[in-house]
């Protein structure tokens, strides 16, 4: 893409008050824009990262046997009536057709995907069955906070499981635990496994998978040296203490922010929404769920969060809006304007995802340094003194050292970055 | 994908009530369920078809030059106070967050991208702009209709331009209006261009891209021999007259479903929004802008009402939830199931689209029945009569006729199909 036709534009400072970091750079660099106070707009760039966290995601919900489905955000008042929440659950928007009907805007889709399952199962051997959707939640919250971090309106990728043993839902959330190590690692974000409540859903505890930061909202304890680690709410250890686990590890407390989170459900849905099979035994039993989320904006968020210098953003690779960043210095010259019209020819031809800086109006220094900010992880320059010797010059965004490479050993030399 | 995995379960009958018939279909086959009037759950089928559609829809967008981004749903009162459109929209939904602040439910984004683009337009040379996002809508309409031929919630693909000069803003129109018979082409769809009113914005028509049948809820006047066609809100002409564009084709009248608009707002928007740039001539002047709307669910309809007959959906290629059906008749029997299983391997390591009709439990009669409402474009078929001279029945759902291919050709006979 020609950067002169990018619908972007960077800003220098922004206002003091906007105190986290992943929302200063994504509103600076130009991914986001506040549309309300919790509810941001995704500009082109802002777009891109979160349609390659969303191929990530869906990918990964594919190789686990989950099918893809697309369910509503207005869900009728009696559906939430039958759990309960409509009552209970306060984060929910409420409004009225034209004839005075109610509806929900949903938060989740607990009650709308069991009534779906449960009038297409009849027997064991309709069961197990993964659905999945990545599809825009509404939650009316109190607070809202860090952009993207803490959202009223947000994509999630959900997940609901449905079994009919208990070892075989135990099985799939053990896959779905290692599913979800797996996507935030692409994401270029270490997580920890954290064990929390379970929200009376069932006895034992619930998971969140947490990106420790500073920033984050919720408080972990987690063992120098195996893998124990509890939120807050549910920890009865301190920090200082010996692992209760390894009894060799000291506990460490960190603030974390959570990035996903699976809940063993039990019968809790099935029973209240009546969603029931007939077991190999002949008798009617109600159907095991799991639920699995992931919100994409607060994904993307976090992802800055510990993916930043001072200077901007630093992409990973499999997210990055663009994977090269070809940026002529002198383009008014025109050896040096040709020698990149060529290399980005060259690129596109071979599917690089290539952000050309083709301004004519801007400096080098202005170029660099916004290159800086939107965090490209591969930056190519060309000029008159890299052009006398058929060369480029790479720097990776992650890196200080840059190194000269040949024009014609360009597409090899960036290979191993594919 | 192996049948007896997928989620979905057919239908034979349903309520007299449901006479659109390609709401029939859609529901009889497992494509999409009914959640409340006019709000409607796509199913994993259902999910497929849309993805297909959403995927051209893209594809040509960026074609012309349109840059992606994805917009919220909640709306503060505010800015459709702007307009003029809180109190003048029937279809806005509304609601109240917990702090009391009003919001709308977006039915379209004229204004919210609007105060997008003018924050970061200040030259002529800004512009143009065409920015399009594929998004949920939600109209609070009186009626609601054949599915979803008209929801209350569906995805909608908007898009947006900005331009400098009527003579610019002209041209991309033309460029939007072949797009769009492109992406109604590749859907299997075939639409008329048809003027419309333009609800004021512009002293001019907007355009209907109508596909006629009798389920349709307009009624259009064209031309049998030239490309003369009008909406019955603006025409001036009857069935039977003479066309008063080429003076030689008779007028016919017919229903059509609108499966996509195109409105010249002129500076309807900038004005009321204050959204203006510095021309060339230094003057402050007001960027003219035009909109082009798709509904996906709406289109999925329409495929299903102009691509079936008596016994289910014939899909185009293009949108088919798979390419492929591959049915093993008598598949107990070891050879016809092992010949089976290779197939599907070997057309799955091609990245063909296969579903493979692996169920034990359902007759040979069941699974062809199932196959023609289902809709999938070629079918393949083995069977122990085949399989005696190593071939497959191949028929295409379309057509009547049936043909034997050697398996060993198999994939390079499927070849013309891709």
């Amino acid at each position: 893409m020609r950067q002169s036709k990018l619908f972007y534009k960077t800003q220098k400072i922004l206002s003091e008050k906007i105190e986290v970091i992943s929302h200063q750079l994504l509103l600076r660099g130009g991914f986001i824009d506040q549309l309300a106070s919790g509810i941001y707009n995704l500009l082109p760039l802002g777009f891109l990262v979160h349609k390659k966290i969303e191929k990530i995601i869906r990918e990964e919900m594919i190789k686990i046997g989950a099918q893809e489905v697309f369910l509503p955000a207005l869900h009728p008042k009696s559906i939430w009536q039958t759990t309960g929440r409509w009552e209970t659950m306060d984060a929910l928007f409420k409004l009225k057709d034209r004839h005075k009907k109610n509806f929900a805007l949903g938060p989740t889709h607990e009650e709308v995907i069991v009534q779906i399952v449960k009038r297409r199962v009849q027997s064991w051997k309709d069961l197990p069955i993964y659905l999945f959707q990545i599809q825009t939640k509404f939650r009316n919250e109190i607070r809202f906070f860090g952009g993207l971090l803490r959202a009223r309106e947000f994509v999630m990728k959900d997940l609901y499981s449905f079994h009919s043993t208990q070892e075989d839902f135990e099985k799939y959330y053990k896959k779905v635990i290692s599913t979800y190590f797996r996507i935030f690692k692409r994401c270029g974000i270490k997580t920890k496994l954290v064990e929390a409540s379970a929200a009376g859903f069932t006895k034992g505890f619930s998971h969140e998978f947490q990106a420790i930061t500073s920033v984050g909202e919720d408080t972990i304890f987690y063992c120098s040296s195996c893998d124990f680690a509890q939120n807050k709410e549910i920890a009865e250890v301190k920090e200082g203490d010996i692992c209760p686990k390894c009894k060799k590890g000291k506990i460490i407390k960190e603030r974390g922010i959570e990035v996903g989170n699976i809940f063993p459900l039990g019968t809790t849905y099935s029973k209240k929404l009546n969603a029931y099979f007939i077991d190999k035994d002949g008798k009617k039993k109600f159907i095991i769920m799991g639920c699995y989320g992931i919100g994409l904006g607060r994904l993307m968020a976090t992802i800055v969060e510990l993916n930043h210098d001072k200077n901007g953003i630093i992409w990973p690779k499999e997210v990055a809006p663009f994977l090269i960043h070809l940026i002529p210095v002198e383009i008014r010259d025109k050896k040096v304007k040709n020698g990149a019209e060529k290399i980005y020819q060259n690129l596109q031809k071979n599917s690089y995802e290539v952000l050309y800086d083709d301004r004519k109006d801007a400096s080098p220094g202005e170029k660099f340094v916004e290159s800086d900010l939107l965090g490209i992880p591969i930056r190519v320059v060309i000029s008159k003194k890299t052009l006398k010797n058929n060369e480029v010059e790479i720097k990776e965004r992650a890196k200080k050292k840059a190194q000269l490479v040949k024009i014609k050993k360009l597409q090899e030399f960036l290979k191993k970055y594919v």
